[in-house]
């Protein structure tokens, strides 16, 4: 059965911890990250936190993607949730690879909203 | 180890289909839900698509809580992601179970940032 959804989640380690705690340059990366996987953008909203880190989402026609980063620990945990297949995550990570420049990513993904067939 | 963040996913089957399309109801619905598990508010978007379907985010202090909805298949996928001891993610979640009159719920949990133990 195909899922509604399909989320991709990312935790992304030995990242640049300059780039991780500067909040315009998060959310111009996580918007150019949507656009490069071909996602349309809806809204957006990102926060700094006392002493440091950075949380944001951008939600998107086809669902969100989401940055939680922790500067001192050189750690984004970042989520990109879909029901499209016309997005794709793979060219949207890699960005954001590359921008926070992480050492090692690991990723997992979820199938979200798995229908029972009608039946019987 | 401790992970940095904790997120549980609920996937909600068997809801109630006008309440997953009502764009004011679901978003009172996820900010109540935040403050029921101590979570402190810090933005909020939610936007309804067409011909249905609502995508929404509360950035939290302690991270975020998102839901998209399919009320097409009385279905909603939420995600409460936490950083933080002090939130409750059970009565989040429970409020949102009752509110939304879901039948039945998936929950997963991911631990995100675990951090490998200082080497060597």
């Amino acid at each position: 059965l195909k899922p509604l959804g399909v989320q991709l989640v990312a935790d992304m380690h030995g990242c640049d911890p300059a780039a991780l705690d500067d909040l315009q340059g998060v959310g111009e990366a996580m918007l150019e990250a949507a656009r490069r996987g071909g996602a349309r953008i809806v809204a957006h909203n990102f926060h700094r936190f006392s002493p440091h880190g950075i949380s944001g989402v951008v939600i998107i026609a086809e669902s969100h993607l989401a940055i939680h980063t922790w500067p001192e620990h050189r750690f984004a945990a970042i989520d990109l949730f879909t029901c499209s297949d016309s997005v794709q995550p793979d060219l949207c990570l890699a960005y954001l690879q590359q921008f926070f420049r992480s050492e090692r990513v690991v990723t997992s993904t979820l199938r979200r909203g798995e229908l029972r067939p009608p039946g019987p």
